[in-house]
């Protein structure tokens, strides 16, 4: 049995109808993003990609829920009967579990081995950058949000809303992401995108006022 | 009467349910390009400025009709009896009705005036640059579509689908725009806005690749 594609082709499935911003490619992208900073970390190659391929696995159930379900906790669920299948130790089984269910920004367990630092690592560093950029305007333009609303307080507005916007976005999370990250090598590209991601917003701002 | 509030006044309400790619914020952004372009192209300020309100009150009718009636032509015949009540003269009032006509990147008519020149760049600059890359995202998340789709080719692909993309927008159409830009002042905007969304797409495909 190839683990890997096993993993993959079962993760996969439950990805149907997901939203684009947290959809199947967004756990590709994170899948490279532990690729390489994985082996800088010492890191258990197979625990940590059976991980990422998996570590979204219950997010359309805790969009279904409208954000009553925790999709870590429910993936680290949805997970098990997946890696029942796969003859690795159980030890191993049981880092991949606790990477899932530990990688949420606001989540209520923190990463503890290498595995699960460089997952969380991985999946907020796909939140910055071009790449974080344009996820913030697609689910912004997924809710019915707006650009940039120049005229209201970004404290005073809501997430999912009319008056939540892309900016909005940025200034309340993506702007604070790479104070969270764990890891050495993950530092090193966050600190890169997020100089690229504060550049764009600048810039932004300036052709919004009609200034560039 | 005070023309330019009346008119902005008129003109925003036929905003209601407008999406957020081509909002009232697109109209005021627009204006300001005008407000910017214009003096150097020795414009008719009131007619420019008019015009740029009043330019894209036609397209809920468009997207109303899937695309069969023409927002540019639609909105100059919604223009009329806007302009009907503002003491200008009748050869001015054309200029507006001629501006608001010939904006549209792929109309049927060719801007002929300096006024209709101006407000044709505007348009097209708001679409590029760093407000260009956010609309590009917004509007592929209002149609559904996703971020990037590297396994498809782009002239495959079309719009307002979930095949469609937010990079496959800048392929097809924004990267072109600077082309067709009318004024020497417009040409100097688009061409430094160009330049950073080259430099966004170029960091963005890269970022998805795992290579930054």
């Amino acid at each position: 049995m190839d683990i890997k594609n096993y993993i993959k082709t079962e993760a996969e499935k439950l990805f149907n109808g997901a939203k684009s911003s947290h959809d199947w490619e967004h756990t590709l992208r994170v899948c490279s993003l532990c690729e390489r900073i994985g082996p800088a970390e010492n890191a258990d190659m197979q625990v940590l990609i059976a991980a990422a391929l998996l570590h979204d696995i219950g997010r359309s159930e805790q969009d279904a829920s409208l954000g009553a379900v925790c999709h870590a906790e429910k993936g680290a669920q949805m997970a098990l009967p997946i890696i029942k299948e796969i003859s690795i130790s159980q030890s191993r089984k049981e880092n991949i579990i606790h990477c899932i269910r530990s990688h949420r920004f606001r989540g209520n367990f923190m990463p503890e081995t290498a595995e699960a630092k460089v997952l969380f690592d991985a999946d907020k560093i796909d939140a910055i950058g071009a790449v974080g950029v344009a996820r913030a305007f697609l689910f912004a333009g997924e809710v019915g949000a707006r650009l940039y609303n120049p005229d209201i307080k970004i404290e005073d507005t809501k997430p999912y809303t009319k008056e939540d916007t892309g900016y909005r976005e940025y200034k309340v999370k993506l702007c604070r992401i790479k104070e969270r990250i764990l890891t050495r090598e993950g530092k090193k590209i966050a600190d890169e995108r997020h100089a690229f991601m504060e550049e764009f917003f600048k810039r932004f701002t300036e052709e919004y006022d009609g200034k560039r």
